[in-house]
């Protein structure tokens, strides 16, 4: 490389952006001096604006820059009493795009296990387990994923459900809609085979 | 779309880099955020650095945060009397990345346009005539693309040439026509410049 060393520093820093590798880190760089250095500083500033100001809403745990997310301050969806556990902030997203649920959100930023030493309380399932206690939910929907340790963090809390008389259900895992058969993975195939249902 | 509004301005803030999409931006930020918000500081810091003191280098135009950049620094290279003339800083690291070339290079960001209104002035060509003037180059390599713009701006470079008695060349072997020199694989490139021809 013959990139000056401000450059060079520039690239390997652009790297730590998953999917980006030194040579579109590069291309985003030359880009940015050539055409774009306002969106550049724009993008300086509005990122350690976000590195530093954002922390997780104290009832969902989900990503946000106020004490308690948009979605937990709506009453309406605290009054369904349904509340849908997930693994990340970004499965919120993907949930909302549905626009079928109207509950509210319990995200985990990860799922149970003992072998990467992540434990409920890593997770902050104490502090689901208190919002369990209140009374004020009915049903807890486990939309963790269908891995190993997704499994277990969903059986985890559901056992907890069952102490506070609270019912849980867990989301069916298949086959896509309008998914082709051949094109589906082997486990994916094994779990719409077991989760099949009666007509 | 539910992230709060500080993630949601990071996201469209990233959307300014080449190659990142709403979706990808969003996958950045919340990657950042759970694994990495020390790099993301780190970029914050070193891309404001990066778009507020890289300017160009004095003698050849490259991207420098310095007056001069270290290939024209070095006296060796100046002294072969070769300058070799490109769109883009980025086209100075394929060049280099064959090992092959050992004199120095001139960056003109661009080429001629009288449509877009880009005119000689705007890619310094005032600047490097005031070089081939001073009598320490012997040789022009014309690496402009092969395209209509790129073949024009080689063309009126050269004419500079001749008014200075300067040999000037055209790479012309293996390059594809409409192709750009930043993508092109080190041994087309090196047949290139072993290719080269006289006006
Ligand atoms: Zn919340
Ligand atoms: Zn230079």
């Amino acid at each position: 490389m013959k990139n000056s060393k401000l450059i060079e520093t520039a690239i390997e820093a652009l790297t730590c952006l998953p999917g980006v590798g030194p040579k579109s880190a590069q291309r985003m760089i030359y880009s940015l001096l050539k055409n774009n250095r306002h969106g550049g500083i724009n993008l300086s500033q509005v990122l350690k604006q976000a590195m530093t100001e954002v922390s997780n809403c104290s009832v969902c745990q989900t990503y946000t820059e106020n004490e308690i997310c948009e979605i937990c301050l709506n009453k309406d969806r605290l009054a369904t009493g349904t509340v849908c556990v997930v693994e990340n902030p970004s499965d919120i997203i993907a949930v909302e795009r549905t626009g079928q649920f109207d509950g509210r959100y319990f995200v985990l930023h990860g799922n149970l296990s003992p072998i990467d030493g992540i434990s409920p309380e890593d997770l902050k399932i104490d502090i689901l387990e208190n919002q369990l206690k209140s009374g004020n939910i009915s049903e807890v929907i486990l939309a963790t994923s269908s891995t190993i340790h997704g499994e277990a963090t969903a059986l985890f809390i559901s056992e907890i459900c069952k102490k506070y008389k609270i019912q849980s259900t867990r989301i069916a895992y298949g086959i896509p809609i309008g998914g082709e058969l051949d094109l589906v993975d082997g486990s994916t195939l094994i779990h719409a085979f077991s989760g099949r249902k009666t007509y």
